[in-house]
C-alpha cells in the first residue's frame, strides 16, 4: 500500500506518514522508533466506539503490549483532571521511561497525550494518530501540547515531539460534518498564509484529503522547522487564530475551533486594508460561505478585545496579528493594544 | 560585595550566583538576564514569613513590579492542586511570555516554580533563589522539575533550565537543624560519588559554607552539562536516591529527602562489595552519624524492593542503582530486578 511519508526535522526528527488504511500498519510503522516497549493508548468515547478495538488487535498482532485509557469525547476534557488521571493511570500500570503513549484521536487527545507523555516521568516517547483533518493538518504537526485552565484555552503546555506520527485518511470518513468542516478552515488557512495555488485548488470540493493532507503538513513542517519554539515564523500559524481563540472563550466554547478560527480569519482579513495591505476578505469570506462556515463575528468590538488581554501572543502593552498582503501571503503584525481596539470597532459591526 | 558565580551550559546557558548577602543584589542581578518584565514569586509560607517583604522590597527597589504566591510550607506542597492554582493564579495576573517567576523557597517551592514555569504558556524565564542547602546543592541546579502524584514522588515534570540562580548563602541561617541537616546527605553525596577531597574535608564540621555550596554546584554543573536529559552519566546523582525515593514513599514521607538519602547511600555502599566493589559503608556510616543521621533503614528488604517498582529508573525488567568503587568515585550498575531483591535481603536487616 502506497503512502506519504514526511519528515520533521527539529529538536527530535520523526516521520508523518499520511495515507488511506494506515491503521492496519501501525504496529509495523512504529516497531523502528519504539522498539519493544509497553504502550498506553489514549483516545476518546467516540473513537474508541469506533476504532478503539481495532487499534488494540493492531497493536496485539504486532507483539505490543498495550492498555488503553478512554476519556469523554469534547473539548471539555482537555482538563488538568483527566491530565492528572490519566498520568496516574500510567504510573498505576507501571509504564517506565523505555515505554510509550500513543494519541488516538482528535486535537483534544493529541494535545492531552502530548503533554502527559512529556510530564510522566519527564518524558517517555509518544505517537500521535490523529482520526480529524484538524488534527492531522495541525495539532500533530510540530509538538505544541496544551490543556486549558479555567482562565483560558490552551494556557498550559510544552513543546513536545512526537516520535511519529501515523495519518490514517480513511478514518475520516466517519467525522460528522461539522467536525471536519473544522479542519477545512485550518486547510484553507494554510493557503491563505503561504500557497496560492493550494487556496486555487481549494475552490474544487470535494478535495483530495490524502494530496490536501500532506500538502498541509508539508507547510506546516517548513514553519516549524524554521521556528520550532515560536518566536518568529510560527506565529503565522496563527492566522484567524488570534481573533479565533477570542471568540471561542467568549463562546464558552460553544463555538468550535474550526467555526472561531473562520471568523477570526475574516476580522483579520478586513483589518489588512485599514493597515496599508490589500484587500483580499471578499475572496476569503466567500471561499469559506461556500464550505458550509457562518463568518459572523457574534461579539462586538469591545468583546473581542477584553477577551484579547489574556492571549498568550500578548506581550506587555501589545500583541502580534496575523495579516494577509495577498492570497498566499501573510505577515505578523506588532499592533499596540489601543491601536486593536480601534481597529476592531471598524471591522465589527 | 564578593561572590562566587558559576556558568551553566546545558540547552541553555545561565549563571549561578553564591555569596553571603546575595538577596540584597537580587534585582540588579537578574537585570542582565530578565530585562524589563513583571516577575511572579513563588515561595512558601515559612520563607515568606522570614523575607518574603525584604524580597519584595528588594524587587520593587531595582524597579520592578512583583506580585506573590505563597504555598504551605512542607512536600505536601509538592501537588497538582498546587501547580494548577498557581498556573491560574498567573493568568489572572496577566502574566505573558514575555514575563518571568521567581522561585524563592526550598525544594518544594523550586520544583513546582520550575515546573509552572516550563509549562505557563508553554514556558516563561524562570529565577531560583534557593533558601535551603538542600535546594542550593541539588534541585536548583541542572533544570529538574516535578511534582508529586498519588502514585509516587516526582513522577510528573519536566526538563527546565531556569534563566539565573541567586544563592544567598546567609539566608540558611535561620533553617531548622533538620532541614539544613537534610542538605549535609546531598553535600556528603558529592563527596562520595565524584570529590575524595570534599570527602576528607567534610569531616571537619561546620564546613565553610559558600565554599562547599560553590564545590557542589561545580559537581553538578559538570554531570550535568556531560548529561542534561539524564541518559547517562546524571544517574550518578542518584547515589542513595533509589533507595532514598523508596523509604521517603515508604514512610509516606514523614522521612525527609535528606534522611532517606542518608539511608539509602548505606544501603548503596553496604551492597557493593556484593557485586565485586569495595566496601567503604563503614566510613560513610560514621561520617553520617558524626552528622546527626539515624542510618537505619526502618524497613525489610521486600518493603524496599516493592516500592522500587514504580522507581522512575526502572526500564522493563531492570533497575540502575549507583553503587560506590571507591570514596569519590561511584558507578552506574544495571540490575535486573531480581537480582536486587536477593542483593536488599543480605543487606538490609
Amino acid at each position: 500500500m502506497q503512502h506519504r511519508t514526511i519528515n520533521v526535522c527539529v529538536s527530535r526528527s520523526y516521520d508523518i506518514h499520511i495515507g488511506n488504511g494506515l491503521l492496519s500498519r501501525l504496529g509495523e510503522l512504529v516497531r523502528p522508533v519504539l522498539g519493544d516497549c509497553r504502550i498506553a493508548v489514549l483516545t476518546d468515547s467516540n473513537v474508541d466506539a469506533l476504532y478503539g478495538s481495532r487499534m488494540m488487535e493492531h497493536l496485539a498482532c504486532s507483539g505490543y503490549d498495550a492498555c488503553k485509557y478512554v476519556i469523554p469525547a469534547g473539548e471539555a476534557s482537555k482538563c488538568s483532571d483527566n491530565m492528572l488521571a490519566f498520568l496516574n493511570f500510567l504510573a498505576a500500570e507501571q509504564l517506565t521511561r523505555s515505554d510509550a503513549v500513543i494519541a488516538f484521536g482528535g486535537g483534544v487527545v493529541g494535545d492531552l497525550g502530548g503533554l502527559s507523555a512529556s510530564l510522566y516521568l519527564r518524558g517517555v516517547k509518544y505517537v500521535q494518530v490523529p482520526t480529524t483533518l484538524l488534527a492531522a493538518v495541525d495539532s500533530s504537526v510540530g509538538g505544541k501540547t496544551a490543556i486549558d485552565i479555567p482562565a483560558g484555552k490552551n494556557l498550559v503546555g510544552s513543546f513536545y515531539q512526537p516520535s511519529m506520527v501515523c495519518c490514517d485518511t480513511l478514518l475520516m470518513d466517519t467525522l460528522p460534518e461539522n467536525i471536519y468542516r473544522d479542519g477545512c478552515a485550518e486547510v484553507i488557512k494554510y493557503g491563505m498564509i503561504l500557497d496560492a495555488r493550494l487556496y486555487s485548488d481549494l475552490h474544487n470540493v470535494p478535495f483530495d484529503r490524502e494530496d490536501v493532507v500532506a500538502r498541509c503538513v508539508a507547510i506546516k513542517r517548513d514553519v516549524v522547522q524554521q521556528d520550532e519554539f515560536d518566536n518568529g515564523m510560527r506565529g503565522l500559524l496563527n492566522f484567524g487564530h488570534t481573533f479565533g481563540h477570542a471568540i471561542e472563550k467568549l463562546s464558552d466554547f460553544a463555538v468550535s475551533h474550526g467555526e472561531a478560527v473562520a471568523k477570526g480569519m475574516v476580522i483579520a482579513a478586513r483589518m489588512a486594508p485599514l493597515c496599508g495591505l490589500c484587500d483580499v476578505s471578499d475572496s476569503l469570506s466567500r471561499l469559506l460561505i461556500s464550505y458550509g462556515f457562518d463568518i459572523s463575528c457574534g461579539y462586538n468590538a469591545n468583546e473581542i478585545f477584553e477577551a484579547l488581554l489574556s492571549d498568550k501572543k500578548r506581550r506587555g502593552g501589545s500583541i502580534s496579528v496575523v495579516l494577509p498582503k495577498a492570497v498566499g501571503e501573510c505577515i505578523l503584525v506588532t499592533l499596540e493594544l489601543e491601536e486593536l481596539r480601534g481597529l476592531l470597532g471598524k471591522v465589527i459591526d
